[in-house]
């Protein structure tokens, strides 16, 4: 149930020495055809990473083969020399697949992430032998070995698999911190049998991240690194409709979105924000978002206080449309708040579990969104005052 | 070296029983003339509360005698209720003044502020005799009995001075927590004994809170509560220049943000980043106010570690003009990224103190501006999911 899942892909996870707890670190995903097509998403931040901007080239001609990924390293803010690196990486690649296949493969087919710590250039004596044994270690069942060898402070590896009729989407992810806006903080491969072109690739996964991905926010941070690639093999022979690959890709990244907010770093609530009655659906995110980055909203969250003032201070803050004694919020299915004051007993509100529902009725049309967010605990504190990236 | 230091004010800090723990709660200032000019600055949050909205309209005129500010409720999303406790409120102490001074004193020359908790009802069989206290206790020297009235989660009093030719400027602040975009959530009365139009007081006051109060930024969240108001009595008889009056307002205002910055709830730094070279000066505040609330910046701050990486980040999410490959970055003095990429030895830098500056230089412009926060610590986190605001 992984990145192999779907017909024509193989993958490899090996252990290079970039980790200095010896785990593995250098993951391969390579995709048999008979197709290549590729669509792909990446950061919106301005500061990025060299092989962010190396794949934003690749993937621009519609055709990749093959994603060469490794944590333990996020090669951003590295200079040319961080840039000539992850060009390497995609050459050595290309030549090592080459020399043992018998196919000839080009740097530019290859696409390169990288996640770890932003600022120190990549040991590459101990990456380019690692890329050498991932390509020899490539096996139709390597997706588990794969989505283990992405890890950074992840806890377990995250894998989905969604089905349309006779072709499979299959994809793995990580991230488990600098969850952020515009896109969850991660990496994340995702493959599939089905026969699309590029644009319908590209077409599907925009709309897929628009509405996953996009709208989990957990800490507000946007990272340099975020790389979301739809690899296409055909080998199915099915050529699914735009809408059904949409809805399809759409759920595998749902299922991992959730993955990553269950991981998320310290965290000890996941925090649906349902925001109904907006006047429009940009500006029901902007509301959940805004809620979502609010410190005092999550500290109490994680104080188990459910805490309707700090919200309301939160949704005052947006240019959304609302009455401020319009506003309805319920949290856990109770409405604590009506018409902007004190309604239900908040004492009934019950902030035990680790699912909490946050609901906001603006009262000012008919469009809604949701935004999914995390708790603000010491435990985020700790692993984030302790650990570089 | 308080709110009665300038000639022509009273003041007074009673407890009326609205905090649990017996401490004093309700402020009042008078403004004894022979000037009852006024000038303020309110939260641009779109949910006000009833004091807020009460003061907006009392400032209105340009007059102002007195402001009664209670903690221990910040009596707002309370509703219409909650607006004619409000009214009330003001009714009562220019009721009570009239009795003790047969000086006629109007509800529309009070203003009114409150602090504490959002969503409940004021206790107004407590608060309104409270007041009537307060009014018995109005002394000359009550400066400092007024300042500790207004105090919540703070944990000391804020006040300052500074002086003109012939006149003085005084202030009180309360604010540890929420502090704010925008404004640092607060309550802060200003006097002076100058003599100036409605008109030079809201210049005056206007140019100071932009550089201090608005670029105090140590969790994002934005209080409903936020009121800075600038009284002025007229009592030293000398009228100084519209520049005068705003360097030495701006020194008070400036003066009461470093101590709330200085006692934000749990921090253990206090932080100044400095941003040069921008394009413009609201770049330069753009850029300084998204590293100020980056969390992970804020949480590896609290760690000791100089992470330019995150701080790098943060600057990649703005709208300002730069180029990544030039941006330097220094911690405390030690330029640890030069042109996007690592630069001297990160070990260099010292973070075993409270004070830290970031200074980041864009090499866009000539403009710059400094935002001041705080680390993110377990004592935020604690604090703020033990106690409900």
């Amino acid at each position: 149930m992984t990145a192999t899942t779907p017909a024509g892909f193989r993958a490899a996870g090996v252990a290079a020495g970039l980790k200095a707890s010896g785990a593995s670190d250098v993951a391969l995903v390579v995709n048999d055809g008979p197709d290549a097509g590729v669509a792909a998403v990446f950061t919106s931040n301005r500061v990025k990473a060299a092989p962010v901007i190396w794949t934003q080239q690749v993937v621009h001609g519609g055709l990749v083969r093959v994603v060469v990924l490794n944590s333990g390293g996020a090669n951003a803010c590295t200079g040319p020399a961080g840039f000539q690196d992850t060009h390497a990486t995609a050459e050595h690649t290309a030549a090592e697949l080459t020399s043992v296949s018998g196919r000839a493969y080009g740097a530019g087919e290859v696409a390169v992430c990288s996640t770890g710590l932003i600022g120190e250039r990549l040991p590459m004596d101990k990456l380019l032998p690692g890329v050498g044994a991932a390509v020899r270690a490539l096996t139709g069942d390597g997706g588990d070995a794969a989505a283990e060898a992405i890890m950074t402070t992840d806890s377990r590896p995250k894998t989905a698999v969604t089905r349309g009729d006779g072709w499979t989407v299959g994809g793995m992810a990580k991230g488990a911190g600098m969850l952020a806006p515009g896109m969850a903080t991660m990496l994340c491969v995702l493959t599939t049998d089905a026969v699309a072109t590029p644009e319908t690739l590209g077409a599907a996964l925009r709309a897929a991240t628009r509405v996953t991905f996009d709208r989990v926010d957990s800490d507000g941070c946007m990272s340099t690194n975020d790389t979301v690639l739809l690899l296409a093999s055909g080998a199915s022979g099915v050529a699914p409709t735009e809408a059904e690959l949409t809805d399809t890709v759409t759920a595998a990244c749902h299922d991992l979105a959730r993955q990553l907010l269950a991981d998320a770093e310290g965290a000890t609530k996941e925090v649906a924000i349902e925001v109904v009655g907006a006047a429009n659906e940009d500006e029901a995110v902007e509301v959940g978002r805004s809620v979502a980055r609010n410190n005092l909203v999550k500290t109490a969250l994680f104080g188990n206080d459910p805490n309707w003032g700090r919200i309301l201070a939160a949704v005052g803050t947006t240019s959304a449309t609302f009455e401020p004694d319009e506003i309805d919020v319920a949290v856990n299915g109770i409405w604590i708040c009506r018409s902007g004051a004190a309604a239900e007993d908040r004492s009934r509100v019950d902030l035990t579990g680790r699912d909490v529902t946050i609901r906001i009725d603006l009262h000012a049309g008919a469009a809604e969104a949701t935004v999914w967010t995390n708790d603000l605990s010491h435990g985020y504190v700790h692993e984030n005052s302790a650990y570089s990236t």
